[in-house]
């Protein structure tokens, strides 16, 4: 049984859309990590809380060094720390979840060590991490139903399309397009810009704008 | 600017519902300090977490030390860590937050430096706590609106009335009684006893049991 005082680390789960295979899917960025324990295996960004940093601070760094990004959205999760976590010295590790727009989300550090997954075939993680990851997911799934949270996972402009393949994503099943652009259309929470998607052939689909996302970046 | 590692506390806001001049209403216990930083402040029960137990066994412990008391419901609520928490030494603190049942909401451990206080109503709190438990509040509203959260707040059999009183002492505003039966009825969440309220003379009210408690005990 630890004896030692536990040491407070900070972790970020980093969700982003990406294609895969076709497909926009949840993707997170791991870390190999490259020391014992578990050396070898991939791990969510996180580390040692520092003196002089918040526990958001440390979040954020954690997205910064794993990324180059900032978050679109970031938020506490939850705080990990059973007695023989992290063993053999207990880690109290206080989890945040984030996220970044789609047309950054591969974006890494040049390094070899870090990488997105898709959440649906994720590798075996290192501690508790496959735990932490499922926690964050119905976070993101249950917020994904009473807020606008599916829109700090788009660029700036977007389409009810794109919007309708970030639920998608999210959920794992496939909506029913009109459907989802009615209720998309009566939330209140879209501005068209005026402008359509470029490139597209006939009825190029309009833009839209987010009304709040500058309440999602708090 | 700290330079030790940060310490790990738990604290816990316990709610639960008494009788305030006639009125129900939620009170929760705190303690006073009896030493330094704030001493003689009132504050969250909580302390150092001990290495052999769990993040929740300690915040069952808060609850246990301060009122003698199982809880109806327990659940994380956030972890308070700025860099000048706890000053002059940082402390992260993982904070919990209880409901007990109306019946035994006054009880405390007989201890002078252990007293219920309305929410509403509250004395100045050592460190951050009036933060916390505005947080606390909060949340425990929050979920009224999309759990049978109330339900851990009541005794085991307990009339239409007594439900309303509970939602109306979190809400802090009367609710339309026929309303509030109609939507409770409908809720099927509650089994009719087939006994009714002993005491009353005319017409006593039906007493119902919940079919959700067992949930809320996770």
């Amino acid at each position: 049984m630890a004896e030692q005082p536990a040491s407070v680390a900070v972790s970020t789960v980093i969700f982003g859309i990406q294609d895969h295979g076709g497909t926009a899917k949840v993707h997170l960025p791991l870390v190999r990590r490259v020391r014992e324990p578990h050396l070898g295996r991939w791990a969510l960004p996180g580390g040692p809380l520092r003196p002089d940093e918040s526990l958001r601070d440390a979040a954020r760094r954690n997205l910064a060094d794993t990324t180059g990004l900032d978050a679109a959205h970031l938020e506490q999760l939850y705080t990990f720390g059973a007695v023989d976590r992290g063993a053999p010295d207990r880690v109290v590790s206080i989890v945040y979840w984030a996220l970044v727009r789609t047309e950054v989300a591969a974006t890494t550090r040049d390094d070899p060590n870090v990488a997105w997954f898709p959440v649906d075939a994720l590798p075996p993680l290192a501690f508790d991490h496959e735990e932490i990851v499922g926690w964050a997911v119905r976070r993101l799934k249950n917020k994904l139903g009473y807020t606008q949270i599916s829109h700090a996972l788009l660029p700036e402009e977007f389409t009810l399309g794109q919007l309708r393949e970030v639920h998608e994503a999210i959920l794992g099943r496939r909506l029913d397009p009109a459907n989802f652009r009615r209720r998309a259309e009566a939330s209140g929470t879209l501005t068209p810009t005026g402008a359509h998607q470029a490139g597209a052939r006939n009825r190029p689909p309009a833009l839209y704008r987010s009304t709040v996302r500058e309440e999602l970046l708090t």
